[in-house]
């Protein structure tokens, strides 16, 4: 079932006006809902984080008027507490931030704490790729990733992202989990079935299962297994995964002046935020000829046996998102259903199907 | 054979020395490449370095009296030509800067290109967590990764390194190429034999080889085999190593206004170096103590089966430097050979043996 872009931008607003949000607010937290949805990222689309950031309101986890602010700062950095308001509200303004510090003094850093999960790292840092910038965007997530030869998770699946903007190709854009499979993935596997690759997930001694497995109802999480660093296992470089997912704890956790999830299961997140000025660094049209000249290299390399073409990242969610633009985006008919009962309930638009 | 640090260090800096280089960036080099076998990083240390920077400043490539200067600069920020000069001497004046600038505005970061090879990143991070900052540095290598689903190379093995500092536990470091294999790892293997593990290489068409393999000594670069970017085949991930490897490109090569090694052949590099001053996010000492308790956290988890004890990054490489300072950095037997040879046409200081 497709639903126009602009139908659920509306609905999805709608519903977090209900929950308290001003109408800033509300929109933002849609468009990155929707944006992730238009891009193909289901994981941190509405399907999964509408239900989620609802029951986060209704339990009193999330504050729908955060009184947020700016604890530290510095002409190129700056440290928020988010007041425990929406993460994907907050984010873009925490970006928006590190941009206006970009213009003054090159780069600008913004760290976030006490706020909720901000979607994907990537669309934040799309934000700047927008205004000639490049962007960086990391955060942490809950504790379910083992260290490399440990047998108890201590890391989130703490994702990072960077985009960078070309001229005539898609903008660059990277934005991964530092586990070997992402969070979301396993989210979704009860829903639509999911293969695991070998190496994507430890048993709970923490050995790897180097077979592909394939996740049923009963795998919870940390009930059947943990999730690896990025890597796999030991001799597959999985130490390199875990150092990632530690860099980004640091950056985000550490940098704020707060804990890690592996000593601190507060639902709220930690998230970091840069800008770089490209200009104060080179040639702004240089720079966009070289990306198109980069991104066209990559592209036309030519294909390993099973691959139709060598893709590069940030290229199919271009593509993804002029196909949805256009024709809407797909929602299994079990989550319109959800949101047609809620909409009853809150008495907010329905969702328009195409 | 073991050799004491300062013999080493001696040595090494007579040899640059003789190479044209003055006093103080002889000295600095001699140190980023002792700092290596202190810390057990052999791959960056002397046995491999010294011989090919003795190549190519004979061979014309390197400037012994390079006129670097900052060719564009803002108030964090600052790009670096090196003038064609020794990597592993400019590039702690290049962090540097980009310390002194995090003490103006709470984060510096530099770019440098024209310049030779830098080292182990690690390093240059290092000197930030030595002041209360966290450091990062990356580096682009030569074009040998394939893209995911590609028979081509296009990506270096492109490092990237974080450093923090602790209170009493070693400081985090972590530096690691985004590649499955680290390009030195395999200069290396038809020294000491090293077995590939799965997911580490593609053969000529790009099909990842998914058995354990062992490196011959016909195994030269781009003739049997290309590099896989870390994660390994593209079920397991790998999707994400070349992600990463694109950013290091776009840090880099791209923010420097030079294009990466796939589309230019220099033998020249590009880097990049942030340092962030701690104390404009969250309190020092609060950071340290945070710290401390995270990587016990790490070392204290309970072991997968097979593994001793869990590290967090930058344990191991601590314990060997301790243990190497005061006993001496081991060399092969025909590495001291090598470096007696040059010493004795240099009219330098041979190793003293321990």
């Amino acid at each position: 079932m497709r639903i126009p872009e602009e139908s659920l931008r509306e609905t999805v607003t709608a519903v977090f006006r209900k929950m308290g949000l001003d109408h800033e607010d509300a929109a933002i937290g849609a468009d990155v809902l929707v944006s992730a949805d238009l891009r193909g990222i289901e994981t941190h689309g509405v399907s999964i984080r509408v239900s989620s950031y609802v029951k986060q309101y209704r339990d009193g986890i999330l504050n729908p008027n955060p009184d947020w602010r700016i604890v530290r700062e510095s002409p190129g950095t700056a440290a928020i507490d988010g007041d425990r308001g929406l993460g994907i509200s907050l984010a873009p303004k925490a970006m928006r931030i590190a941009m206006n510090k970009a213009r003054e003094t090159g780069i600008g850093v913004v760290t976030m704490h006490n706020s909720g999960h901000i979607g994907p790292t990537g669309h934040h840092a799309m934000m700047c790729a927008a205004a000639d910038m490049v962007g960086m965007c990391a955060t942490c997530a809950v504790r379910r990733v083992l260290p490399t030869g440990g047998a108890e998770p201590r890391l989130g699946t703490n994702p990072i992202a960077i985009a960078a903007p070309a001229r005539n190709e898609a903008p660059f854009l990277f934005d991964a989990s530092t586990s070997a499979v992402a969070g979301g993935r396993i989210g979704l596997a009860d829903e639509v079935g999911y293969k695991m690759a070998p190496g994507s997930v430890a048993d709970k001694d923490g050995v790897p299962i180097m077979e592909e497995i394939h996740l049923s109802k009963d795998a919870e999480e940390g009930v059947d297994f943990y999730l690896l660093p990025l890597g796999g296992a030991r001799e597959q470089g999985s130490h390199k995964g875990y150092g990632l997912g530690l860099m980004v704890e640091v950056l985000t956790s550490l940098l704020s002046g707060e804990l890690p999830s592996m000593l601190n299961p507060s639902p709220m997140r930690k998230h970091y935020f840069a800008a770089y000025d490209i200009s104060t660094f080179t040639d702004v049209e240089t720079f966009k000829d070289n990306m198109d000249r980069t991104l066209r290299r990559l592209r036309e390399a030519r294909p390993a046996p099973g691959h139709d073409r060598v893709a590069y990242p940030g290229l199919t969610e271009y593509e993804t998102e002029q196909d949805r633009r256009a024709n809407g985006i797909p929602l299994r008919k079990d989550v319109v259903q959800w949101f047609d009962e809620l909409c009853t309930e809150l008495s907010v638009p329905r969702l328009r199907k195409m």
